[in-house]
């Protein structure tokens, strides 16, 4: 069990109300007899990692939950084009009507992971990690989250609210790195991490110096700023590298000997994966 | 007045909702204090065509109805870099809670507007129109519609609801085209139309035969094949060309005189176009 | 399936906690003892059309899912007085909560599907189909065009977004049929239909000089100037008759070889169809 | 302030997302330009009580608060044909897009205040007054009871939660007259009132005997035996005539003495009062 | 059933939705293998009355359906340290998900029960019923309400929409008793109980010979003065002490000879039960 | 801004939905004319710390946005007794159907914050900070946390997705220490905390020994031992104290040197702070 299933129910719920729209499915209607059942396999169309199994399946067992669904492939899975990754049975109404948001999902989500999976490929034989952003796509955080996992990736805060993560906006305003850290550490919980983005090697020395942060992030900078950073910072504390990472850049990157690598294209520039479904009539 | 404001308030209020969590801003809470005031631009950071900016600023406004808020650009406008899309104006808190959400619609609506704005402009000089699919995102659907049609598209029916689009796996079960048009006549209303895909020129010929629908779908045709169904149709029908439409390939499928054509990668595999906030402190 | 069985769950509880208030159904707490049985039978007490059936039972389900129902009429049917249409055996607590809610919704959509029956009936023999209005109660429009249908219309667009139908006032907004004809077809995708409005035979003779419209709504003509117009339209285009349409009225208009009358009163002014539960304790 | 402000904005926001469906008013958005005023007057076109005025021009209002309204009418106040009730100035499209929500609730509403009006003056000079039941329409029940009372009419109780009203399937589960009014005592807070339904005047004279109920149902009775009944009470319980209440029947029913009538047919089988929108452009 | 399973379901869902957050259990993801299966036993802790069983439990099953769950205790049975209320078996993951938000509810709801019977045990011998406020803590009433119920209490008015309760500030603004009363009783529909708020014997006697009321509230009262109070009374007005009320109060208040005594403490100053899960692993 | 305004603003509006029940303010309606405006004041009527101010307000502006607030006090302030908190003029009917629920935030919260304000001032002079747990009430939780915050403590973690802690259970189930504590670290993104909660000297020693944990939880251990385990701590991680913690022994626990003290009962059991409204007619 990995995102909590009433936030799938609700997720894919709203979908099909989406699709539904008026609450019709007037082709379906029109031309599918009620009593008809039919057979569907979900098949992989190219190669790539599966993400958002149980959301896709949510779609049908939502619109009729005495449909048969047996799973092939599991969430993480490698898929290779052909690939059966589920088969579902029953009225043909009510497979018809869920196909599209099923596809929706799995398509969308199984592009997230397939996509991680290459950046954690290219920076194999390092110490790096791979994680996302918040520039996820609205309503759809903790899928994309757990599809970045799916790949072999870990997670950056979930949202506002989980870590602080102070900016260089945040360091303006409050007047100063020393000043924003001792803020942060004042008002966080015990069990909330504090990073920082620092641009320059002399702001690294200053968060160095306050010793109140968790991680630092080196925001945009080359890689031989970086490996200096990577230097001064000892291991004393986790460095993220954020921006301008692609998967031509991210080796290099990786070899500065960062911690981690955040790559906000995971989730807000997606190449779906092509996954179809066949029904045989 | 495009979406509906009712539309555009549930979702943006579900995204913050989303990145807020259990309710806080750990990082402004603690370095951010409440009686600050600055002054931030929303700055395209490279060309391309603007979509989703109600829905953006409305994230600024939902967190704090008193900011000031100036407008310089409309969707549908051409950006080029540096451009100042808007100017936000007040609590330093408010701006900086609600900034990522903005960005979050306005980089991936952005994107598909200008990805549109591309399959439109190599299209030009024939006849065809860009149009968009049900393979969607959840929950964005109605979103990404608007920006499709903001970068020059028409849209396809919005859900399962609004139109009969008979695909092979309806004929099948149906028994046949000629069998699978009546039924969908005789459901329709009269304000709904009838579309009907076909995969090759013999069942091109069935449905003309038949005379019901209004528009025909010329499913993954080559196209020379192309080229002879638009001749046979001869405007007595709508002709949708569908399937493998890239933009390398689009005007080549213009050019068979076909009247639409539908891009499913226009929203399901969407490249966020580079949008930022800009914080004056 | 017609309705979305997401939509019916979703009305049918909001009605269910309508009338449950703060939670409680005090009678039956207080008189009913928890582990009574009881057998119940919806039963008919006047002639009509059955519609809600899916809808009515859902209350019981809802309330109790271990509650065995056995379902003798479906939507559509005919009702004569004294037919038993579901029998429901269970919990006596379970079955006296959901009552009410039950029979609001099926009195109340066989009702309109009954009415619609009669105006189906006065009209046959001749051409025209009846279909219905956007002129329903706030929350039941799908039931109530389901109803419709159950009684043997059709229906008319389900709301804003599913067709474009130019009334007078936009005519005058936008500065003339042909003018907002050629707005509309500019707008509309090729799966949406477009129908105008018109008062008199002047403005039929611009519609059809434009060319644009799919529909024409005929609005409260009197049957000789709508039969001439009828012989103007000449199949070019399908013919709605609107305004003023009753039981005494709908024969004249349908022999004026009208395709479509709307009807209003089939959704704004319903009489309950007389059904009730009998409880065999 | 009658209905609660907050019921009404979630009630109104629900059917004008019904109406706009996928978020579009394709006609509007196609013939209306965008920076268009008009005027429009809500117009009463017959004889009749006006109610739900509030929940109408919040239609209006949530779309675009710029809108200037002027009220000239009140809920409950008389109308006559060609009473202007609303003025509503502003943007066209605005305007366009909410009339029709806005317009179903005030025909509804005010059919069901015009009716109520007419019972409460058919029985005028007596002692009786008119109430509603529990058969209303799923998602308005607190629309048409708060219409009832602008009608001139009380309101039975609002849901299963704010009064005991035991009936003749409660009383038989339970076990006879005397140990369902026992039970319910027993379970009442001492805000709660407790009425029972009688057929006969034999179980009058129980519940007379038991001295434990507010309100005594005097159900299906004609008018003959009803007289004695409401002799036998003599002003000890309050006294309710149910069933088959017609405008024809009710002034003989009240002419018996009876305490309170109830009328289902109030809010089951409304007839819609007609109310239009006359824009100016 | 006591409260309405359709509450129970969104409450419950709610509060795992906000235990949740992002819609993950890091934990459990992290730290406990997806096919593992364990037992767990709900301990009561301390001597009390259980309140909540079937909310707390409503947590596991929305979780997980597939859980096995058998229940020992039912709402209202007596607890003593180290009693077995319920065990439940299946997927540790799930059971170890759902944990605190089962006994968040099982906890708050038993100890409020508790406490009701606390004081119900002190007036045993007297005429006197202990009954809840509207002091609830939001979103919890009917809960909290039902909790005073399985503890030995009777419930108050569940809001404002279900009595009058005339207190006085509406008194003052109104114009006095007499003039609130007339309204009310004008206003109240035939199954509302109006409550009036008096200070003194003055205005008691006001409200006596008004004879509209059907429960008088006696507001912080010395014993002496209700004495006198409920002798003037003498049966004709149900009575109800309030103000100030304690365990060590509330014997000789009921003493005076009052019907109902209510306290504010029940509901919002509440004592957790201890209540525990121990799972055998 | 401390909690999210949206989330206020969904909380608040569900106490008035809940209070309001069907719609109606009975009392209101039926006493209290329409154009009658009054000034009501929030007193505190005890010494204690305010919270929930915001919540508190937001429902009188919810209700009516057209009444004037005064704020003279602010969360986290000392309030004593006869304290103006903050005053409200306009509408009569507004200001009594706010009331109730206006108040039940404000006790409730500045009960919360006025206990641990207690606790934080028994701690004083030593090392230990003070925090809640997630033993909250359904709903509340946000509130709460932000209220202990108000009265000088610090937060835990919200929920299951903000944080890892790893208890007694699933260590069993994990088989040991080490075991989990690997298996947390290779599941935690670099944002998130890891917990571990042990109950001797012996696992201590190897959560040491693993050096993967960021706090370690001294559950239930008695001060000797805490002081102990304090001392083999070092500093190398915080140290919380949990378990049986009340304000009589909270300050030896703090003197063993601990980091942290949870106390649970600062949120399952609450006594609310006495806060009323006076209002001036």
């Amino acid at each position: 069990m990995s995102i909590s299933p009433l936030l799938i129910e609700k997720t894919v719920r709203e979908a099909l109300e989406e699709d539904l729209g008026h609450g019709f499915d007037l082709t379906t209607a029109a031309t599918i007899p009620a009593g008809t059942d039919c057979r569907a396999e979900i098949i992989s169309r190219e190669k790539g990692i599966l993400s958002g199994l149980i959301s896709g399946l949510t779609a049908f067992s939502q619109i009729d939950p005495s449909l048969d669904i047996v799973v092939n492939k599991m969430d993480g899975h490698d898929l290779k084009s052909g690939d059966c990754i589920a088969e579902i049975e029953g009225s043909a109404q009510s497979i018809m009507i869920a196909e599209r948001v099923c596809l929706n999902f799995l398509t969308h989500l199984s592009g997230i992971a397939s996509a991680t999976r290459q950046y954690v490929d290219a920076v194999k034989g390092t110490n790096a990690k791979i994680t996302c952003t918040r520039k996820t796509l609205p309503g759809l955080r903790a899928f994309q989250k757990q599809a970045v996992r799916d790949g072999g990736g870990i997670n950056h805060r979930h949202g506002l609210d989980d870590a602080i993560l102070i900016k260089d906006n945040h360091i303006a305003v409050c007047g100063g790195i020393a000043e924003a850290l001792q803020q942060a550490k004042g008002y966080a919980g015990h069990l909330t991490k504090i990073e920082i983005e620092v641009d320059t090697l002399d702001q690294l020395e200053q968060v160095l110096k306050c010793g109140l942060a968790d991680v630092v992030m080196l925001d945009n900078m080359d890689t031989d700023t970086m490996t200096t950073a990577v230097n001064m910072i000892d291991g004393k504390l986790v460095s993220e590298a954020s921006g301008g990472v692609s998967l031509k850049t991210v080796k290099s990157i990786a070899d500065t000997g960062v911690d981690v690598i955040s790559v906000g294209a995971l989730t807000h520039s997606v190449t779906a994966l092509d996954i179809g479904l066949d029904i045989q009539v």
